[in-house]
């Protein structure tokens, strides 16, 4: 008996054999990346259709650029971050780095064709080696949806507008309370100034003060004065004002600090401010609007205005864990990006906004899957259907009729089907038609239509079946 | 006189200096690629709805993958065309490739999936460093769509719904008169199997062959003999072959041929093919179809049916240079493919097709140029104008409220802006209605709405104004 087993385990062996060789191979998409599914590209394109509405509806234009640019577009651009860069093989030619953002590709597009003026979007994917935190929609391939408008215009109009776009967008998404901290280079330059801190240590303390929202000022100060050699009365002085967020109270109070007020460019920035709540009151948004001396942002380019948007949680559904509540779209003021692309280092100042989907993405598909709701993922109207064997050629001659008219129109793919089985293909599909065949029919010049749904069948005349077809799907399709 | 102007000058270089240094860098994009202007994109965009559109009345879903994938995904997929794959630059970790095609990617994703059954649709840039021919629609990141068909049917069903997606297609952009050649893998090694050719030089006989769209019998026979070794008259029985195209009664003719009809291989092939001819003519579309013996397509992964759609001219337009006639969309059937990535080797047929639609764009492009049509690149549909001075605060609160409305709707970035400039950029940018306000206006709460075609100006009380825009610009708003 063992023998027999053993015999039957050896040839069992032998056929798998050649199989065992590609058992190496690893089945994977690279690290911090993933494939959409059709469920999940039926979420994506429910939210991008909500941001590209809304940037044309701010009458934007759209552009795309290449996944890489020339290594040397991307170099001084990003500080620290540069190491995150992917840069290809030296295959001969030039030296090529992915994409890592959609800003610094836009002032080399705007420098290269002389732009001075342009309000456009930009939703395409960017690449980043950062450590992936994937369940929290922190990938190494990821979408951007940019918004910028760039030219010389009257102050803070164009920067209200964008914060505008930001809360048009995350109100419609309808992923729950959320609030745009805004905050200005200028003020955090003048503040440091003030406060004592040197000229080379800005921008350390800058990326010291952005940590405030995820950990305590004792931390943060405790980096500050050990880590970075700050003196710990001076770390104080910080504190006093990075611990501090209003509204437009808060801006004239500071207008008014006799510290502050003395530094020019902090002056300048607590202007600006001033009158960009006075528009955002005009465009009904300033209540979602927190001025937050403690937001610094990353990225070097900044040179005014900056903001970003955290929800303030999620929305609470039955079965749902929360989510790790975080940034979900952020932008700012760069006044000197596209002038390090000009030839003759002309300026053309910029402002705009990114919308950080992926985590919008997560935060859609959690909701869906804790509602159990069935995301259709084809548009299919109607199934060419059979009643009885021998009708592949009346089925293939419908269906094309059908599709020559615009209708969306399936057949299944097999000789001779069974009907149960095409019902059955139109409920896991949610096709909500039936246009079934038989010889009957055929000898009546009619065709079977059947809703999936009540299961009531009536005769139509095939010269009225488009209509009829048209006239039960013309409501507009939703994929949500 | 002369040493004014050299201190002039001397001066004048010193302000440049900085500068200068600015100017060893080069301002492009990477060697065979591109940005896409807003013009541009509004074409691609209408080509890409065509084909969307057309996937969706079949019935597809839609899926994405990442833009890279581990360099041993690749491997061995794509012949002597391997060298033309992007790989990335060894940083640690995994070694990675850019996507070559759509086709291995949705292979991998059905084996990693342990998916048996789908039809899908994808959209996406591919990347190869070949020899850019720009002006032609060849780049080196350019876009494919491809449709395809995983599964086990019956014969040819789904073969033949691909030939009429491409007909449908190809008929729906208007880009001229078409045909599709069609062919099949079985046919070709049947065919060289019997003419003596062989077995180790099929693959490298099969890509002489694949030359005869561009270069003539001769050039092609002197291939085979002189630099691939074939004996002339073997040479000679693949010439009498490959010269033969026709319609259906090519297939039965060589049915009925005394040396193909003895090899199983091509007897398979053949009968494929008849069957395939009747459903293309149930499908209306047999008179698009040339079954083509010279037809041999690149990849190595093909297995059965094959085919490639050409242009036969291009439409003749006044003062429209002649563009070169190729290749508009290609496809066959892979059975063998995702048995490649499965561990257990399991089989997933499939069959698809792919859209060349950078040649496509180039096309449209430069018809539109040659009529000199204006594309509009926003759907903007009013400007909110003021006729006087002191007037951003109304114009922002008008704004924000269509906004709010949903009205595509913009302003001037202006705190006084003249109303003529106002007009003027209505003009440039295609905008048909002007929302003015005035002093008076604002006292009678109405606001004065202008069309920019006719001039003509009517008061329409603010309350009714969303109202009145959605009425004037109800109709669909088309991008050609």
């Amino acid at each position: 008996m063992i023998e027999e087993e053993v015999a039957k385990l050896l040839k069992l062996k032998a056929q798998l054999g050649p199989d065992e060789n590609k058992q190496k191979f690893v089945l994977k998409t690279p690290k911090g990346t993933r494939d959409y599914s059709p469920q999940q590209m039926a979420v994506r394109e429910k939210v991008f259709d909500v941001i590209i509405r809304c940037f044309k509806r701010h009458g934007a234009e759209v552009i795309d650029t290449p996944v890489f640019e020339l290594k040397e577009t991307l170099t001084g651009k990003y500080g620290e971050d540069s190491k995150l860069i992917y840069d290809l093989k030296d295959q001969g030619g030039e030296l090529l780095s992915l994409r890592y953002d959609l800003t610094v590709p836009f002032a080399r597009y705007l420098a290269m064709n002389k732009l001075t003026n342009i309000k456009r979007y930009h939703i395409a994917k960017v690449y980043r080696r950062d450590n992936p935190a994937m369940t929290r929609g922190r990938y190494r391939e990821f979408y951007q949806c940019d918004f910028d408008i760039a030219g010389q215009f009257d102050p803070m109009i164009p920067d209200a507008e964008c914060l505008k776009i930001m809360c048009e967008i995350l109100s419609s998404l309808q992923i729950g309370n959320f609030l745009v901290k805004v905050n200005d280079r200028r003020i955090l330059d003048g503040m440091f100034a003030v406060c004592g801190v040197p000229d080379s240590k800005f921008r350390t303390i800058c990326s010291s003060v952005d940590k405030l929202d995820k950990v305590s000022w004792e931390e943060v100060k405790n980096e500050m004065v050990g880590e970075k050699g700050l003196a710990p009365e001076v770390a104080d002085r910080i504190g006093d004002y990075v611990q501090q967020h209003g509204g437009v109270s808060l801006v004239e109070q500071l207008l008014q600090d006799p510290k502050l007020s003395q530094n020019k460019q902090a002056l300048e920035g607590l202007g600006d401010l001033k009158l960009l709540f006075e528009y955002l009151a005009l465009f009904g948004i300033d209540d979602k609007i927190s001025f937050d001396l403690s937001l610094a942002r990353g990225l070097d380019y900044y040179t005014g205005v900056i903001y970003e948007a955290v929800l303030l949680q999620t929305p609470a559904q039955a079965g749902e864990e929360p989510l790790g509540v975080g940034s979900v779209a952020a932008g700012g003021r760069y006044d000197g990006l596209v002038g390090m692309f000009d030839p003759k280092g002309r300026k053309v100042p910029c402002v705009g906004l990114s919308i950080g989907v992926e985590r919008i993405f997560s935060i859609v598909e959690q909701r869906l899957e804790a509602l159990e709701e069935k995301v259709r993922t084809t548009e299919t109207q109607v199934l060419v259907a059979s009643a009885q064997k021998k009708l592949l050629e009346e089925r293939l001659k419908l269906v094309s009729e059908l599709w020559d008219a615009g209708i969306k129109a399936e057949l299944l793919y097999k000789k001779n089907p069974k009907l149960l089985n095409q019902l059955q293909y139109c409920e896991e599909a949610g096709i909500p038609l039936v246009a079934i065949i038989g010889e009957q029919e055929l000898k009546d010049g009619v065709i079977k239509l059947r809703s999936v749904a009540t299961r009531e069948e009536v005769d139509v005349r095939r010269e009225d079946l488009v209509e009829e077809i048209k006239r039960r799907t013309n409501q507009p399709l939703c994929i949500c």
